[in-house]
């Protein structure tokens, strides 16, 4: 028998209608005898009001105590699935994480799930109870109830799928799939209907917003195909899966775009070893997250320019930092805001060689100026006046026959 | 070191800035080098809310997962407490039923707590944290969660003092206390600054809306002083203590009156033996609680006439029952949807004779008429018009000096 981890988002489960939708959802999949295990958010806007609660108790909320506070949002949702489930007939009971456990470890609000003790969860589905567990949450060796951050719901569905050895796990959200491109900013975007764990790590990380880097990367460890559907309409949504399983003669699979990038040139920093790492180690003490990075060649040996990215709110913190850092001697500091990275990600692009030719063609040819290059064994990435991402984007998707 | 139990209700923790003013109060109990419990029901509202979300999801939703949902209102308020107690300097923390654990026993939505492991807590009191406990809720045996009724939490309030051995537990509510009778019926009414279980159960039973009388006959069973206070208000409350301690020269301690009562009388009765009870089985069958009862002595041998006093609400439900009653065989149904029962209460009765007589010829002087008398060793109770409430309970008040 197949055995399915379904997780709703916090919008899937939004109201009571939107709730009783998604009864239908679980109960449709249980009369085709699967065993079912669902992981539910909380009804979107109850976490965000709670946060709001604990901000105007303290400034400086208590994080195990935030834990509890949030843990709430979940419980809730789970019993009302439940509740739902048992007058439309079916059987069924919420989970909460001490009751399972699922066990975590790691600081408040950014715990991780370390394992998931099945036994029981199992004994439930023989006897054809469908679990509602609660996202996002664990129980820690203190018996306390912890968070694992933003799209934690994620994480705990992956988690349940490697435990329970489920077959899938399908991630209903408020899109239908992943998009070669954003769908608002490109209407010829089309639906992808599989890809790697690699590429989608890609998209992840560069701006795609249906899942967060690090679920993909949990369900790529523990080998876990993914499905991300919409649980508003009935249609096939995207199949995450490992690379062997997502041939296609295809190159690029997907583009992405930044909003809100900044680039920063030091001109004529003095050329010594260590340089690089004397800017950029109070950066990173500074949690300023730096991206792409490129040093010109220092043509008389000793003086250097070096550019690099960051997100445009760290802009001031950063031109602040450099100012202050008296290891580093340089002609000026200039700064570019209205800077954006795309990227073109594709396994194919391994295989197939003049892809980078082709894409700086297809950008020249719309006069888009690349002011900085980084490129992966994936992914290339450009960045360009944030005034050109639209056109860049399109002749891309046209280039490589996404369209 | 003395050991207190505070227990919080739902207005008292309301929003935010009564979260505050609570935390001020524990604040002042443990600068005084105190041990401090704190107790707390769900913020005024959070229940009804999730009640009729769940009314909205099952009109006959699950117990189990009610009782899960429900929880999640206590779980909120008490981390939000310890967030406070934190942000203000104190060690506290939040704990769930199951975390302490709370067990409890028999069904869901009606459960009763069984018994409390205080080895956790105790250790936590003795490093000087101030631990915030979900009211209201319990673990079963089968770990999940349960609540115990409404009012559930002064229950719990209770069973922690006993279990914790505290020397006393403050209910702090939206009243100052209990009166000799209800102050928005009567200005005159004086708070009691000390009552006896007995007295207070009698009080809750008849009205007054202070207390459950379950909770009063759990302090009661376990000797714990209870003392009931606003939250609103600096003042001293009302301490509620084993017969004991409360004695004074005080006759009667407070008067009750009741609204919703409705009278109804059986006329021409076959009587025979278990009769009453071939009447009164069907009606407790149906849940409906027969009050007072008044059996006429039956002067023929042959007929007699039945009056008894249910709840309004239940009268039309017990018009039919009688009606198919096939065992019954009466001239006539009478009924009275508009009468009262008024009582006085007092352990002072029981060693002053000639109290029935005053009462009445009280109740005379006003020209009001008594329709049904039932008394218990400390209560009289009168059944009368609902429309001369007000003027018996003036006159009584007077009568007994409790002006």
């Amino acid at each position: 028998m197949k055995t399915l981890v379904l997780k709703f988002g916090g919008t899937s489960v939004g109201n009571i209608d939107r709730i009783k939708k998604v009864c239908k959802i679980i109960a449709n999949y249980k009369k085709k005898k699967t065993k079912v295990l669902v992981i539910s958010s909380a009804m979107s806007g109850v976490t965000n009001d709670l946060i709001n609660k604990s901000k105007l108790v303290s400034n400086n909320f208590e994080k195990a105590e935030y834990d509890t506070l949030l843990s709430t949002g979940e419980q809730a949702s789970c019993a009302l699935i439940a509740g739902r489930l048992n007058h439309i007939g079916f059987k069924s009971r919420s989970w909460m994480s001490w009751q399972i456990p699922i066990i975590s470890e790691g600081p408040h609000s950014g715990a991780r799930i370390n394992r998931v003790i099945v036994k029981n969860l199992n004994d439930y589905l023989k006897s054809g109870g469908i679990p509602i567990i609660t996202g996002f949450q664990g129980v820690n060796n203190k018996f306390r109830l912890t968070t694992i951050g933003r799209s934690g719901s994620d994480a705990t569905a992956i988690m349940l799928a490697r435990y329970i050895k489920a077959d899938e796990c399908i991630i209903y959200t408020d899109v239908d799939g992943v998009y070669t491109t954003d769908p608002r900013q490109y209407k010829n975007a089309k639906k992808i209907k599989k890809i790697s764990y690699d590429e989608m790590l890609e998209m992840a990380s560069l701006g795609s917003k249906v899942m967060q880097p690090t679920s993909v990367q949990d369900a790529k460890l523990n080998n876990i195909d993914i499905q991300v559907k919409s649980s508003f309409i009935n249609k096939s949504g995207t199949l995450i899966t490992g690379s062997s399983k997502t041939f296609s003669n295809q190159i690029i699979t997907g583009i992405s775009s930044t909003k809100n990038d900044a680039k920063i040139t030091i001109v004529g920093v003095k050329d010594r070893p260590g340089i690089a790492a004397s800017i950029f180690k109070p950066l990173s003490k500074n949690l300023i997250n730096v991206d792409m990075v490129v040093q010109n060649i220092s043509l008389n040996g000793k003086e250097t320019d070096l550019t690099f990215t960051i997100k445009s709110e760290d802009l001031k913190k950063t031109e602040k930092i450099i100012k202050q850092n008296k290891k580093l001697s340089y002609k000026k500091l200039s700064f570019d805001k209205d800077v954006s990275k795309v990227s073109i990600i594709g396994v194919g692009m391994i295989s197939t060689p003049g892809i980078t030719y082709r894409m700086f063609q297809a950008l020249a040819s719309k006069k888009i100026n690349i002011l900085v290059i980084s490129t992966s064994e994936i992914k290339i990435s450009v960045l360009i006046s944030a005034k050109q991402v639209k056109k860049a984007v399109a002749v891309l998707h046209k280039e490589f026959k996404l369209d």
